[in-house]
C-alpha cells in the first residue's frame, strides 16, 4: 500500500477546481508504487491519475513532467500531465507536490512473447525519436557518479564474492563510458510493469520518474535485462529470439551505430549494476518508516554475474 | 465531398515518417468540412485526422493549432495536434501546410435536448476559462472589420428589406460594442455539427479554424443560436429552457457579469449578423471551383430578424 499522504474527497474536488477536467466522480488510492502517492481520479471529462511527489527533488520535477508532456504531444502513449489555470503541470496538494496526468488503459504483461518485445522496441525507438527535440536536461540521476556513492554506502554489508563482484564491475565500467553514443531523454526503468498493453498494442508507457538523458543503448539494455530473460525466476540469461525482435524493431526505426553494437555487452552490465545496486541500497539503507516490499537484491546480482559471463558472447546476428 | 488536394497511400506513409505515430493501417477522406481536405488516418498508434489546409492564411495557423494543443493539454476534449520530429504542429504535404490531430470519439447531435445543452455551457465555461492563459493572438478574424467589408461585398445583391436590415444591424452594432466584457480566445462555431457527444458528454469539440479572440458572450450567443432553436427549420425564436440551461451551466463555471447580461440580446444579434453575412457572401460570391454545398442565407436572415424583434425582450431571469 503506497499511500504516504492520505487525501479527503473535498480536498480533491477543492483543488480541482483549479482545473478545467470537470468534478469528481469517483477516486481511489492506487497500491503499486514506491516513491508517489497515487490516486486513481475519475470526473466527469475523464480518468486521470493524481501523484504526491513524496520525495523526489522538487527540481528534477519540471523535467519530468515537461518530458511526458512533450512524448504525449508526439503521439507517444504515456501518461499527458494537466496544466491548471494558472498553465503549470506542478501545483501543491496537502502540502505535497502535485500533478495530474491521464490515466491510460491497458494492462501489463508478466510474461512477453515476442510479439510484445517487438512492440516495445518499436516504441522505444519513436520514444527515443520524438524525445531528441526535447529541450529540458537531466542527467540520469542512477548514472556513474550515483554508482559510486551508492556502492561506498553499501559495500560494509556484502560478502567478499559480492564485494569482489561490485569493486571488478565498477573498474570495468569507468574503463568503457561511451561519450559518443546517441544520447537523448531516456525513460531508463522500463521494466514490464510500466508498460501497458491492449489488443496486443502498447497503449501506456508509464513511471517516468527515473527517466534522465543518457544513452538510448542504456533504455534498451534495461529492457532487455527485464523482458528478455529466460526465466524471471529460474533462468537469468538472456533469451536470443525475444532479445533479438527488441534489438530488430527498435533498429528499423533507429539503426544502431557500430559503436553502439559494440558497446551493447557493456550496457547489458551497465544497466544491471544500476539495478543491483538502487536494490541492495533499498535493502540494507531502508528509508525510515519505509512500508512496502523491498525487492530483493538477488535477482540483480545473478543477472549481473550472467551478463559479466557472457560479455564475450557475440550479442545479435 | 471536400477533398481538395488528394493523397496518396506512398504519399501518407512517407509524410508519417516525421511523425512518431506509427505506420498507417487506414485511411479515408472526410466528407463534411469545406475550408481544408480532411482525412482520417489510423495507424498503429491510434486514429488521428489530417488536415491540408486549403486556403487559410499561413500566419494564422500556428494561432489555431496553438490553440488547441493549449486546450487539450488543460482536459479539453479538442483535437491535440501532434508534433512531428522537428517538434512543429504544422508541415508541409502536398504543397499545402498540413497538420496531424488527434481523432475524437462521439457523433454530433443534431436535435439536442435540456441536457446536452447544459453539457454544451459546462464545456464552454471551461474552455474559456482554460484559455485566458493562452499566450498566442488573432483578434477574431469574422469580427466587425470583416463585417463591414463582407456587407460591402454582399449589398449589391440583396432586396431592399435585406438590404435596409443589413445596414441598420450595422449601425446598431456599431454603437453597441463592448469593450469591457471578458475576453479570451474562443471557438466562434460551435455549431452543433462541432460538437461530439458520448453517453451524454461532450467526447469533442472540432474545427478551431474559426477561432479567435473575442468576447466569451459571443461565443455564448453562437452556440445559443444554433443550438437552442424552437425548430431549426421553422421556428427559430430561441427555446427559453434550453437557453436557460446552457446559460445557467456556463454561469454555474463562469458567472455572467452584470454588463454581460445586459449584452446578451446585442450579442444573440451580432453572432445572427456574422453568420448571415458569411452565408451571404458564399453565396453570392462562390470560390473558384467551388464544389461544396453552400449553406442558404435565409436561415440567419431569418435568425437575425427575429433576434432584433426579441432584442426588447427580457433575456434570462
Amino acid at each position: 500500500m503506497s499511500v504516504f499522504t492520505p487525501i479527503s474527497e473535498s480536498q480533491l474536488a477543492d483543488w480541482l477546481k483549479g482545473y478545467s477536467v470537470g468534478v469528481v466522480s469517483a477516486f481511489e488510492p492506487v497500491a503499486a508504487g514506491i516513491e508517489n502517492t497515487n490516486y486513481f481520479v475519475t470526473t466527469s471529462q475523464g480518468r486521470y491519475v493524481l501523484t504526491l511527489f513524496e520525495r523526489l527533488p522538487a527540481g528534477e520535477l519540471p523535467f519530468y513532467l515537461g518530458l511526458m508532456a512533450h512524448l504525449a504531444r508526439h503521439g507517444i502513449p504515456c501518461p499527458a500531465p494537466i496544466a491548471d489555470l494558472a498553465d503549470c503541470y506542478l501545483s501543491e496538494l496537502n502540502g505535497k507536490p502535485a500533478a495530474l496526468v491521464t490515466r491510460l488503459p491497458g494492462a501489463s504483461v508478466e510474461r512477453p512473447e515476442a510479439a510484445e518485445c517487438a512492440e516495445l522496441g518499436t516504441l522505444l525507438a519513436r520514444m527515443h525519436l520524438a524525445g531528441r527535440s526535447y529541450r529540458g536536461y537531466l542527467e540520469n540521476p542512477r548514472g556513474p557518479r550515483w554508482w559510486r556513492l551508492a556502492a561506498r554506502a553499501v559495500r560494509p554489508f556484502l560478502d567478499a564474492e559480492r564485494e569482489h563482484l561490485l569493486d571488478e564491475e565498477l573498474r570495468f565500467q569507468s574503463r568503457h563510458r561511451f561519450p559518443d553514443l546517441a544520447r537523448g531523454p531516456v525513460h531508463a526503468d522500463l521494466f514490464r510493469d510500466n508498460a501497458l498493453f491492449e489488443n496486443g498494442r502498447i497503449s501506456g508507457v508509464i513511471d517516468f520518474y527515473f527517466a534522465g538523458v543518457d544513452c538510448f543503448l542504456f533504455d534498451l539494455a534495461v529492457c532487455a535485462n527485464d523482458w528478455c530473460l529466460v526465466d524471471p525466476e529460474h533462468d537469468r540469461r538472456l533469451e536470443q529470439s525475444r532479445a533479438r525482435e527488441l534489438l530488430g524493431a527498435y533498429a528499423a526505426l533507429r539503426p544502431l551505430s557500430p559503436p553502439e553494437r559494440e558497446a551493447w555487452p557493456v550496457m547489458l552490465r551497465a544497466a544491471a549494476l544500476r539495478f543491483w545496486l538502487s536494490r541492495l541500497f533499498d535493502y540494507h539503507l531502508p528509508r525510515q518508516g519505509q512500508l512496502v516490499r523491498v525487492h530483493d537484491p538477488a535477482h540483480f546480482h545473478d543477472v549481473l554475474r550472467l551478463r559479466v559471463a557472457a560479455a564475450s558472447a557475440p550479442w545479435f546476428e
